[in-house]
């Protein structure tokens, strides 16, 4: 029997090798903007020079830090209105595309993103902030950008070691997608698209550091994992990231590039169909087959503990991450399976199999 | 090299079987409606019954014809204003669904369809009405309902044959939109997954008519094979076949149910990537071998000619054709070669091979 609730998110992409700066004043003069404030970092000046170069910005702004700090998205809406900002145009990662939603979600002025990464945030109507290192998100129509321009010829020069953290990040939120607490075919068909994407794409990346084919595949399907996971929620992948990254300070992408492999060897044999179509999807025999050929190919990260977590912890781990599992597992999660689960992924196990938990 | 734009369109889709009631109370309550105008025509009076039968309608309105007729949809915008409908409710196929969107169209009130064949008009922007016989379409986004419930037990009365012809109708939406002008990769991953859904469900269909799976599987592939259409855009099949149903007033299911094969034969050999992609979605060896089989296995209309067209109307309905064919096909068409695929189509013939054009 075949129910779900699906809200698809309107949104117009614009993908193309070299089209950014002609996109954006494509889309600036369609969308009627005539106060355009365009957010980048320092790192991303010249980048934004070049993808600005066919419009008149009234404000360039750059005052940008990790997470989205409380004062700094204050300081970047009170400029957005003294300007009388009507479109904001964000040119970067996370954190510039988080610090455009802020402004977003109380002014309700539209967004341009043009990412710089595959952190994907351009996809979803999520947002985040911190206050006194405490993070609250939340979900709001108003965050989600108008219009995403993705430029490969902005990710070519992103290290190796970067695109291939970013991209399993990405991988994550296909994966943990299929099982999610909103998890619906609409989704999947999309997930798995991703993935295919994703592992061929990073692969030639690891080849190629700038390749363009392997960036235009592995942006596609940061894309499409976006909009998979933004619909379908976090699974139980993201909740225990979640935990580790908050309690333990572990980080962001490694955790997720460790951690996944395990989750899927654990939800697997309990969700046939989403590890066949998985599997399909890294045109391998397994899920976890096809997932771990992949982390040999890219050296990906491989055992929590090179990362600062400590054996100790995983009890208390454990414990705090138990109390966020979706109900929708598609295994049921104790506290004894959780801890062997976590006990695997820190001392980077390739042993584990289901049936020894 | 991946480029294209795309505009994803904002819909809730709401999919359960025996929750229409229930789900039409719940989106008139999200929807703050007071003011509700139900649309059905009198076959569907009873369902309308029984999916209304949570809410309190100001007005049932049955006034429904074919092709949305101007007159009809004057009156029934008129009788909207005059009851100041703030929520458009319609339950039928296409022409219920028609007259809905006639009414936002002018009005802007905002739609929630039931749908109750397999068109899938409920999944597009696209209207259409008919004056003094000519037909006139436009793309708008006020005709867009806002959100679409599907449920299954408003189906499983569908003779037999209205299935398979209407599930056929969906299938060309999922393959044309391969090569339509504004094909990508995002309306292919919708297509394929529609093309799957759909073979499997139909054949369920036919081999049971009343099999709630099947047609749930036909019903959510129908729903991705108009999203898929809505985006991509009318390839070469459906202008084929939109001059055929004008000029020759051919029935319009049947028509696409025959000319889908001959138009994958003809592009099939220059759309190698597509090909690939829904021989997968068929579990066949090639896309036309998997067409074949279906069309088989549903004893699908097979030849123009059983429809009243003649072999005298092939050269001048060529000429018609060959001024609409988009620059998009993936295999140049001339006038010789596509009054070889007619000729092909009118005579049913299993011989054609795209060696011989």
């Amino acid at each position: 029997m075949l129910e779900f609730d699906h809200d698809t998110l309107a949104q117009r992409v614009l993908f193309g090798a070299g089209k950014a700066a002609s996109n954006l004043a494509a889309e600036v003069e369609r969308l009627g903007a005539d106060s355009v404030m365009v957010i980048a970092g320092p790192a991303e000046s010249n980048l934004a020079d070049a993808v600005t170069r066919e419009i008149t910005p009234r404000l360039r702004y750059s005052d940008v830090a990790p997470h989205v700090p409380v004062e700094i998205a204050e300081k970047a809406r009170a400029a957005a209105l003294e300007h009388d900002i009507d479109l904001v145009v964000s040119i970067g990662g996370g954190s510039t595309t988080g610090l455009a939603k802020a402004i977003a979600l109380t002014t309700g002025i539209p967004i341009v993103a043009v990412p710089t990464t595959y952190a994907g945030s351009e996809a979803t109507n999520v947002w985040g902030m911190t206050e006194a290192s405490r993070k609250t998100t939340g979900v709001d129509a108003r965050v989600l950008p108008t219009t995403v321009i993705y430029d490969v010829l902005s990710l070519l020069t992103l290290p190796v070691e970067l695109s291939v953290a970013s991209g399993l990040n990405a991988l994550a939120h296909s994966v943990d997608s299929m099982w999610a607490p909103r998890a619906d075919p609409i989704n999947s068909t999309l997930a798995v698209e991703a993935i295919t994407a994703l592992s061929g794409g990073l692969r030639e990346i690891k080849s190629d550091s700038a390749s363009q084919a392997g960036h235009e595949q592995t942006l596609y399907g940061a894309y499409l994992s976006a909009v998979a996971f933004a619909s379908a929620g976090s699974g139980l992948h993201h909740k225990i990231c979640h935990v580790l990254g908050g309690a333990y300070n572990l980080p962001h992408a490694q955790t997720h590039a460790v951690v996944l492999q395990y989750v899927l060897e654990y939800n697997g044999p309990f969700a046939p169909d989403a590890e066949q179509r998985i599997a399909t999807a890294f045109a391998a025999d397994t899920a976890v087959g096809g997932l771990s050929a992949l982390r040999a190919d890219l050296d990906a990260p491989r055992a929590l503990r090179d990362y600062g977590l400590k054996e100790s912890d995983l009890p208390e781990a454990a414990s705090l991450i138990l109390a966020a599992v979706p109900a929708s597992n598609p295994r049921p999660v104790t506290i004894g399976s959780l801890t062997s689960l976590l006990h695997d992924a820190w001392a980077g196990s390739t042993s584990g199999s289901e049936n020894s938990r």
